[in-house]
């Protein structure tokens, strides 16, 4: 039996961090041996709001590439590819802008939310938010149904966007006749994943990350910086993952050692000092394999080339397709 | 000297009538001897609001270009081509995208008039208007600079959209480095054509328009139903072409009895029946090498196949190294 198309993607705009990697990529790694995986570098994305830095998107891509293939995203199970490369997802997504109203964009509670985040850029109130920032779920749209994705691994958060690619699929199929897949959510148990500080989201530009590519010397500086609270742990509840973030960080990285961390904590056998220090030894343990694959891929920037090549035009070989399909049902097939 | 590059286009919503002949292709015979001139059968843009009626799109575009080959467009002097072939074409939408905020567009005066005009597919208050629709200035920049069009004929009430285009230019190599052309209008002199009906506007929708593909019989109905309002014309001021539609037909073909036309009528010495016979005859021999020619391209489906797409492969040439250039400027080509 074929196997189902599962379509996801990652924006290039710096490193991964295990905010990343605890919350979608460590998933991907399962999905590759089930379904038919196509992982999107989605520079085409990230330009949308990061139009007037394109240095950081450019830097990033290749740099993405080699955080995912270190983390075990296998290039003869996933295919990796590149977004700026596949014309026929801008094609889709002109196609598709005549499937949604700009109120109906304006209503996305994904697309509303992300314009509040981003007041720098667009404005206290949303006020020079760009064409292409709001057309981002139908750009989105366009790079699900390019590759005729089936499933969509999403959190709780994307869910509207995906509702409204479906709604345009099912717009689509109407208007033009049944064409287009209709993709369904594949939700993820994996939750947001906890910043050094204590804040609900770890996030490059919160500061509070550790990223995949951290050397020993960086992780120790900010493992010893992480938020314990101890204090309030002694009053409350001793070792709450809630309170303190280095046995929530043991537990994130599967520490096998997990009981004695919390029973000592508890029983006041160990200090914070040395709980971050063992915490330090297994983070730079859990890390290793990961920093050795990467090392592996910076020697050989032509074996990362060759995949995203490849993957490229795997990725294209499909979309071309599905470009074709997609014209001779809008009937501006003109030559054959 | 090279030539300079004019680029311009047409929508493929049916065949051509008097108004755009007068209008604007009549200037594009001449314009072709002047300048490295790219036509665009603009079935994109077409779409954005015909999306539900992909049929007459699709119907329009070999019959528009029949329509343009017949009136004297030589496709060895212009380049004839399918907007919806240059997939550049909507890569380079999907980057202006990031250059225009969305109340920029709202504000542009032709699209707000555009929208007001279609209140059946956009709602009374424009409610329901398309992100694609809101967008086609920024498709349109995308036609213009995708060919490094320098000249773009223009009516005054385009004026606003060839603005935008170049605001986008502006941006792009501001943020990116200087890549692309900025246009600039060529102003024609040519007026609005009015209708058979006394309508300011001819215009297929009005049902007020002589097509250039009218048979005989059509024209000869026509004509006789066309507006003279001889009371009018005795009391005030005789055979005024703002009054008598036969009177400014006959001027607009170039009747050489022009002069006869207008004196006999002020003389009594012409009803109105006999000059609209006469203008029947002087149509008919207007039209006749159109007619002739289109005859001749019916039959030869073939050619007029070979003519589009040698006009499409040279304009995707253009196309594909303008996106290279883009891309280069972006930074985001990725393996050169």
């Amino acid at each position: 039996m074929q196997k189902q198309t599962i379509l996801t993607g990652i924006r290039p705009t710096g490193h991964l961090h295990l905010g990343h990697y605890f919350g979608a990529c460590q998933n991907w790694i399962k999905l590759q041996e089930k379904f038919d995986t196509y992982i999107e570098i989605a520079d085409v994305q990230a330009l949308t709001d990061n139009f007037n830095n394109p240095e950081k998107v450019r830097n990033s891509v290749k740099a993405l590439a080699i955080d995912l293939l270190s983390i075990g995203i296998d290039p003869n199970k996933a295919t990796l590819f590149i977004q700026s490369m596949i014309p026929e997802i801008a094609e889709l997504t002109v196609f598709y802008s005549n499937l949604v109203t700009i109120a109906r964009l304006e209503r996305n509670p994904t697309v509303k939310t992300e314009i509040k985040q981003k007041k720098e850029l667009f404005g206290e109130s949303g006020e020079s938010i760009t064409y292409g920032f709001l057309g981002y779920p139908v750009s989105q749209a366009a790079d699900i149904t390019a590759f005729k994705g089936k499933l969509v691994p999403v959190g709780e958060d994307q869910l509207p966007l995906l509702e409204q690619c479906r709604e345009i699929v099912h717009k689509f199929n109407n208007i033009y006749g049944k064409t287009l897949i209709e993709p369904e959510a594949y939700l993820s148990n994996s939750s947001r994943i906890k910043g050094l500080d204590g804040n609900e989201k770890m996030g490059k530009s919160l500061g509070n990350a550790i990223f995949l590519a951290d050397d020993e010397a960086t992780i120790k500086k900010k493992i010893m910086g992480a938020v314990t609270d101890p204090e309030k742990i002694k009053i409350d509840d001793p070792a709450n993952p809630d309170i303190c973030m280095v046995y929530y960080y043991h537990k994130l990285i599967g520490n096998d050692n997990i009981k004695t961390v919390c029973s000592e904590c508890k029983a006041g056998k160990r200090g914070c000092v040395a709980c971050k220090k063992e915490l330090i030894t297994k983070m730079i343990e859990f890390l290793k394999p990961i920093s050795e694959k990467r090392k592996y891929y910076e020697k050989h920037p032509e074996i990362v080339d060759q995949i995203l090549k490849d993957g490229t035009n795997k990725a294209r070989q499909v979309a071309s397709q599905t470009i074709k399909e997609v014209k001779q049902s809008m009937k501006i097939n003109y030559f054959n």
